[in-house]
């Protein structure tokens, strides 16, 4: 038996001696597939949150076939093999919801009071275009994929256009047209909104890799019947819900206002909006009663750490949310609220921050950071049947995360590596529906060079329109 | 005029019209120099918190000899040229509290309770030697300079050999020799630990770049006998103290039931122990008086956030302090309680988590974490005079941070870029004392593998250690 190189948290399944068998599709030896992982330290996100040392993972097609022991290996003959030297292999990961398309406005007005109303509204206002929404989603897909997101969640305007980058770089997204009551650059009221969507949704309902959605902005930012007619569209049509749910405190004023004091999450029960399709975005001010109706609802939840303490709104409870059997998934946000896209940054926080507010430091341990954003994402979009673990019959989303970078080194257990050490630079390879779009940090399937010059000489307008504006950056 | 690249935030000056001449020592054109850096975003963190666009740095030995802008450059020959094409350049950050050699036991027992006391003692105690002293601080030299950190402070054992370690790569460092009540590595008790500490002190002295130090761990794990004579002895010998100081609950009773009830600091007040000399480092447990008393001795103090909440002790008042005009800075603690070594990586997590127990998205912005990385952290080291801002005649210790990686761009305001944005890998090159150590993040002066490979082997013996003792990671 091997030296075993990392020792594993109490209650996490040590797999070094399972056999391969157990964990393979290929009865017989020498079978044909597209691409190995090798010598990897698996860590497969699957119920017993087995870790593999000397782990192999195989792809045929864009589908996971085998994920073992070292022995495994000789099993399979691969197109491509990666020998990765003992680098940590996970399911890639899945950032549950952000605006990538405002990679454009990154650090401008980061501490603005009353910031959404009175500078990002009119900001937008001023400068969404089709070419934003696609230079920026350019930047924020390039950003993800090199911090090791594989599929994301976004909320924005013209997502048609979010779809083509989606589409030309390979990776795997939610994209939801937003629908709000304010005239926006791609609809001048709700049901313009609407329209649009519908349009998207249907023109995209196929694609592989792309799940098109609604996108109310919040509860306080449509009227009731524009929230049901959604709701009812959505399971029509078979889509997600996203929405901005529970964030703000001028939303509790708006919904308390409009339904009698309601919280927001008791006013979308009410008024049917709570479904299954439905996944809500932050989440921070719930009382048990609501987070007993998100569950009751089945509905999904991204919990956004760093914007929401960046802003002072408050901690979510995303690790009560968690315990509860909640469908709850780390997300970043966008990046004026973010900053960042990876949701690698968000994991130190997200450990931390639970801890301080629940006065343990046992709490919200890395193997739970690390679930919320793999299966506890997968869940959030419901996904979790074909995303958010490393076994047999999911998609080949994986990525390989270098172990020898000063701050890796050295590693006595893989979570707390990742979570209280690793930087979203630390992702070597990402593979996404078994094609490997970037290796030792070159992303093949588009030039970032030119995706980052374009996104400058956007920022060059931004500024015009800033100083135009006579506003300042506060 | 140029166009101005960046939107400044309000209260930061502005310094694209400023004459060169203003900044420089060079009267005429063509002074020979050994290094001049050009087209610079310089973040200058002197006074007027003033900001060059296309900006000059010039450095003649190991001073900084000029500081303005483009046309600068025409005044001076330099043996070596950087063109960082429009990179931040700022002074090197200043990482005031850390354990350098414990690398080797990062991402050990990361969330065991009572963790100091019932395992990391014992782990100490088993594996501190003058060998684990060097590997891990030749790891944690490499990943701080990797990380943009040119100066540290560090409290452990055998301090001589990490002092080796600071020669041998070229860093600048505060090295404070350890003394504890308990049996340890390199002293039997106290005053052997007193005499370890001697000798080293008189040993470094004279070094251009090392300031040896004592460093007792903590009020409650000293004698007041030893706190007293320690203060004396760093009066006459004339260097610093470092100590861990209102940290722990623990450090509370032992001080209240030895003192009547006093709190650490006011204890510390008491017994003579606050002076210039001294550095305390977390300084959790703190109420006005407390903070008033440290003012009022000038003692410096090391703001750990990242350590201090993953542990759950607190969030100390370093905003307050801060404001108040105490010597304050950045340190991340060691990387068992950090568990990185880059300040970059405490500065989301300083932003962010001051907003969130203010309640105030607009407290601790970008520009106080990085004045608490530079020029408040030289402060708190007794050390402004020398390093902490890029101003003529300071010691020229300056990095380079990329701005073109994606999660960079654009870039609106640089502090915020940093703040927000920042990963320690950003960091490109990095100048201590004149000299380049880091180019393209390649080390000139140590071999970045053979140290992380003699730190693996290493680790092979810690496991052996912690699994023969029975003790698991949880």
């Amino acid at each position: 038996m091997m030296f075993k190189k990392t020792l594993l948290s109490a209650g996490v399944a040590i797999a070094t001696m399972v056999s391969s068998a157990a964990f393979s599709s290929a009865a017989f030896a020498a079978e044909k597939v597209d691409l190995l992982i090798k010598d990897a330290t698996v860590l497969t996100m699957n119920t017993e949150k087995a870790v593999l040392e000397n782990g192999v993972v195989a792809v045929k097609g864009n589908k996971i076939v085998a994920v073992g022991n070292a022995d495994l290996a000789d099993d399979y003959v691969a197109k491509t093999v990666l020998d990765v030297d003992g680098d940590i292999v996970m399911p890639g990961l899945i950032n549950t919801h952000t605006h990538a398309s405002m990679t454009v406005f990154r650090s401008l007005a980061d501490d603005v009071p009353d910031r959404l109303h009175r500078y990002i509204f009119p900001l937008e206002k001023a400068l969404v275009s089709r070419d934003m929404v696609r230079i920026g989603a350019q930047l924020g897909n390039v950003e993800m994929l090199k911090g090791g997101v594989t599929t994301y969640a976004d909320m924005y305007y013209f997502e048609d256009e979010v779809a083509k980058t989606v589409d030309e770089i390979g990776m795997r997204a939610i994209l939801g047209e937003t629908v709000i009551k304010y005239p926006v650059a791609d609809a001048a009221n709700a049901q313009e909104g609407i329209q649009y969507a519908v349009n998207f949704i249907k023109q995209y309902k196929d694609h592989p890799r792309i799940t098109p959605a609604f996108a109310p902005h919040a509860p306080y930012t449509n009227t009731t019947e524009v929230l049901q007619q959604i709701t009812e569209l959505s399971l029509a049509l078979d889509v997600p819900v996203m929405i901005h749910l529970a964030e703000s405190d001028r939303e509790n004023e708006v919904i308390a206002e409009r339904s009698g004091g309601k919280s927001p999450v008791q006013y979308m029960a009410d008024i049917g909006a709570l479904t299954p399709n439905l996944i809500g975005a932050h989440v921070i001010n719930v009382n048990d009663h609501d987070i007993a109706l998100l569950k009751k609802h089945d509905v999904g939840v991204a919990h956004n750490m760093s914007a929401n303490i960046k802003s002072a709104k408050g901690v979510s409870p995303a690790l009560k949310m968690f315990d509860d059997g909640l469908r709850i998934g780390l997300g970043t946000d966008g990046p004026m609220s973010g900053n960042t896209l990876s949701t690698i940054d968000e994991f130190n926080q997200v450990a931390k921050v639970h801890k301080l507010v629940n006065q343990d430091r046992a709490a919200m341990p890395p193997v739970k950071v690390i679930e919320m954003a793999t299966m506890g994402a997968a869940r959030a979009l419901h996904m979790e049947d074909k995303i958010g673990s490393l076994e047999v019959g999911k998609l080949a989303d994986i990525i390989v995360v270098d172990t020898k970078a000063p701050n890796m080194v050295p590693m006595y257990n893989p979570y707390s590596a990742l979570v209280y050490s690793a930087y979203a630079t630390n992702v070597r390879h990402a593979i996404v529906d078994g094609n490997i779009l970037m290796q030792d940090r070159d992303i093949s399937t588009v030039d970032e060079r030119s995706i980052r010059d374009q996104a400058l000489q956007f920022a060059d307008k931004v500024r015009e329109s800033v100083i135009a504006s006579g506003e300042q950056v506060q």
